[in-house]
């Protein structure tokens, strides 16, 4: 079932109503090429393709897979050709640099319209996503030369890029790994080593692949401190810029996965493949980390796309499907049974995915403008603001988003009872797919460690008093907006209880450093639910002054949704506060053996 | 990896140490022949089975999964010779009449078996699985006749029976079911329609397939109230009882499904097969739900299954995966990085598995017992007691424990980080199995209208008063132990409480019987965790007299365990309250158009 359709309305109401991005962009580079105008074509075209070219190919990436042999990979049918309309339409270049062949717009156009590939086709959407993580290192780190040779050809998207990270025995503990890199007498360096799980490693959607790759120069310091960054082509590029001489590193194998089989998930072996270093030696690591709050927004996008695609899905199943009678008499008289959607637990369990999807895209499209003020603001304190807000919600957007986004995959599933479990509906699929959003780009616990651990107290609370300022304002602002009040005195409380448990926290961590381990996930629970209700409540303010427009209906819906979600999903936090209060003994006091 | 080990210490902990099997079995027909030692035996013996046969097969069954060729089903390498293993050894009789061939064992021991050869292959043992439901209908309502013709094939385990009830259009709404009987000429009746979602509909583990078919006869009633239940053999038995005549049912397709690949998901297509009625006409959905308890008990045990089996294998690799090093330092002096379930956050996820997982065994080996009083008591209070207990709790066993079961897979890929998503270390197949649970036997929704609606508020609150009682006495009596007080009062709040919720849902739904689809999942899981709650009582109870045995870190085990699951898992009590009694509006009052 080939059933997306770009939520646009939804997406301008976030864009526009919420986060006022007809003003932002006024503010940014190229900024008058942003128009409200010019954005709603861009919006228009994208969703076209998305829902036409990239929608019917999801589960014909799901059920083919990316096929391995002698090193070459062949991605699903129709996959190559949608890559192929995806840049002759130019939009790998939307957000880069105009120097390097970009288009200049804004970075959170871009996340808008991955929005819509992630939510069609996430697998696919991979290809181009990893693309834009090589070229954010690039700009960032690389040397113009760097840039002129592989950033221009990124930017076009005639070729594709990777993130060269993971070891088979190390994951999130980079410091252990063993990639080697050794110089050559032309200043290059020769590369080798196995990186696992990586993404669209190989593949036969474009002629290069540009391989950003870590590794470890002779004699470096052990652990984090001692790892480079390098880039390494698949094709070392002529002179003339050109794919030339295939260099030492080629794709070994394909992992087998629970989803995103449409991507290619491949080992790659580096047999002393010619690699160029980007920024200094031995700072690896931090030149990733400068990037690593967009990855992991892109990630965080991950959870809404399942949430949306679930939703719309079991939202049509629901209001076809007819089965059992309402428990308050017959909602459908010509028929032998009613709509599933009259019972309320299908309901329930609809209005859950509606709330993360659409709480998730407020929250996804604010950090989205945070990411352009950081970049682009005039203004050193705008920055610096934004920088904090993206320090404290980027973990909660990742860890939270995919969180919900998988619970929400789930009751879809749900809501089509038996069919669920069947392939042909797509929502199964749909559930594999999101399982992974969880586990890469840093799991759900560390996420919450750099959260509570790194952000949080690492500041003394400041990160976090910088939002829970904002939202107390926004509190103060409208407490005497009775329109709201259902939403503003709740928030209020939380907020402030936000900071005691912080705090509670904090002090049994000074005791002993593995209570933030123990509280850290709750946290990050609990912190992703005040956050989504501090955007709902935005929604509920705007909606609540257009609930006489001619839109009445749109409007209600949202006042009527963050309801639901203050009164069925916010209540997890009370739970939440207990566990994550309950300290580190409950965990710790067993002993290996008796486990 | 087969890495499943049958817990038989935890097995015999719970069938002796906490539920008094070994005194039990002495009150049942035959018990002299399920003496402790005898017992033992037999899960040695079953435990060597499912360990070295059964669970080496349970990733086979997911890859190749099975294979239709018109009309021909080909279960995966291994299925069948395992399954000729099986009944070689006598285990398809274990639990049934003596007079059919049977040994006569108590059913809870079955249900025991059944919990380890579902844990080292659920898709496998689905197979006997739906042969003991095809059994019990038989034994409950067969003639004389057809339980000499059928019940003694399928006890031998030379044949093997399914359940069909599902068509396309209906699910859940059996009354909406279209498939009919017609009587012939000889007394037989001629039946026609088409089934799906038929779990070993079709395959080649045994001779014969014996189909129980709800089916509609001419001028029945509509609805529920017309369906009758009928034996659909694939081979009509020849005159001396072996297989004869190929009958009018045949396979037309097989499901693709998320995960149980092993065992094949049917299509049935019935074209005037023959067909004999079971039990008095019209009343086909009453015979049914006479042993639906005992089917959902077997699902509940999924979820148990899917638990243990995630723990078990995230537990090995977390015991030997090294990543980090601990927050309060260094734990593995000799290595790089200290083993992950040094890290808190890792102790939490492999905790909750294991929580549940035991729990779910204590519930179900419980629920089991109840069975053995159902059937067999000598007093008739006995009896209904028994009943009582089992309508109140089997919806909470089967919808709790399999949400808990998957909830426990999922944080057993967690564990795995990345790794968890590779197919090799088989948990994100544990996820994909364990999906079905929450959906076939009736949905988690079902189970909780089943729960709130037709037991508990049908009853004015009679059948969980039943239970509340037992709780009230069991903290009553051990109110003074000081060992356990850290369990027994939180249970007799919560125990009040428990009371207190369901007055307050009974007068809401008393207003508005929506009310009732509204509370009602949520009041199963808080029902759920107040149930497990006085089962992880009673295990600290027997656990804190036993802490200076021998076998002391077992025992202090038990109570690390419990001390988790009531600061950790049972505090989620407190937002499914506010969530059940924040009432339907929030629910209700979207218009189609506002979803």
């Amino acid at each position: 079932m080939s059933d997306y359709k770009a939520p646009i309305r939804d997406i301008k109401f976030v864009m526009y109503e919420l986060m006022g991005f007809e003003e932002h962009y006024q503010t940014m580079p190229n900024g008058e090429d942003a128009s409200q105008d010019v954005v709603e074509a861009i919006l228009e075209e994208s969703a076209k393709f998305c829902e036409n070219v990239l929608a019917p190919l999801n589960s014909v990436g799901d059920e083919q897979g990316c096929t391995w042999n002698d090193g070459v990979v062949t991605t699903p049918d129709g996959f190559k050709a949608a890559y192929e309309q995806f840049v002759e339409a130019g939009w790998p270049s939307m957000t880069h640099h105009t120097e390097y062949g970009g288009q200049g717009l804004p970075e959170s156009l871009g996340t808008v319209l991955s929005e819509m590939t992630g939510t069609s086709n996430w697998a696919w959407c991979m290809y181009p996503g990893l693309s834009h993580g090589a070229m954010k290192t690039l700009e960032l780190h690389g040397t113009e030369e760097q840039k002129s040779t592989y950033l221009t050809k990124l930017v076009e998207g005639a070729w594709t890029g990777t993130m060269c990270l993971t070891e088979a025995h190390c994951g999130t503990d980079l410091g252990m790994l063993r990639t080697k890199a050794e110089q050559n007498e032309d200043g290059s360096y020769s590369i080798s080593g196995t990186k696992i799980f990586i993404s669209a490693g190989e593949h036969d959607l474009a002629e290069n692949i540009v391989h950003i790759v870590l590794a470890r120069l002779p004699g470096a310091p052990e652990g984090t401190k001692g790892i480079s960054l390098f880039i390494v082509p698949k094709f070392l590029p002529s002179d003339d810029g050109s794919v030339g001489e295939r260099n030492q590193v080629a794709c070994g194998s394909l992992e087998e996965k629970m989803g995103i089989h449409g991507n290619a998930t491949c080992v790659m072996n580096f047999d002393g493949a010619k690699g160029y270093l980007i920024g200094p030696p031995n700072k690896g690591l931090n030149c990733m980390f400068t990037f690593m709050n967009t990855a992991r927004l892109g990630t965080a996008l991950q959870g809404l796309a399942h949430a949306e695609l679930g939703y719309q899905k079991s939202l049509a199943y629901a209001k076809d499907r007819i089965q059992m009678r309402a428990l308050s008499g017959v909602k459908n008289p010509d028929g032998p049974a009613d709509p599933i959607i009259c019972h309320p637990d299908v309901r329930r369990m609809l209005l859950t995915q509606k709330a993360f999807a659409e709480g998730g895209r407020m929250l996804i499209y604010f950090l989205a403008k945070q990411v352009d003020i950081e970049s682009h603001a005039q203004n050193e304190a705008d920055k610096a603001a934004a920088s904090d807000m993206l320090a404290l919600l980027t973990p909660i957007a990742k860890a939270f988003l995919t969180e919900t986004g998988f619970e929400s995959a789930n009751l879809a599933v749900q809501c089509f009872g038996g069919h669920g479990y069947i392939r042909e509906w797509g929502a199964e699929q749909n559930v594999r797919d999101a399982r992974i959003s969880m586990l890469y780009e840093g799991t759900t616990g560390i996420q919450a460690l750099d959260l509570l651990g790194r952000k949080v107290l690492m500041s003394q609370g400041e990160v976090l008093r910088k939002f829970t300022k904002v939202i107390h304002k926004f509190c103060e602002a409208n407490k005497d907006n009775a329109a709201i009040s259902e939403f503003v005195e709740p928030l209020a409380q939380l907020n402030k209880e936000w900071g005691d448990v912080t705090m509670h926290i904090g002090l049994a961590a000074m005791e002993n450093p593995e209570e933030v381990g123990a509280a850290s996930v709750d946290y990050l629970m609990y912190s992703g639910y005040i956050t989504l209700a501090y955007f709902w409540a935005q929604a509920a303010l705007v909606a609540s002054a257009n609930l006489e427009s001619s839109e009445k209906d749109y409007y209600a819906s949202k006042i009527k949704t963050a309801r639901f979600y203050y009164q069925r999903l916010l209540p997890r936090t009370q739970s939440l506060v207990t566990t994550m209060k309950s300290g580190a003994a409950n965990l710790l006091d067993l002993t290996l053996e008796e486990f």
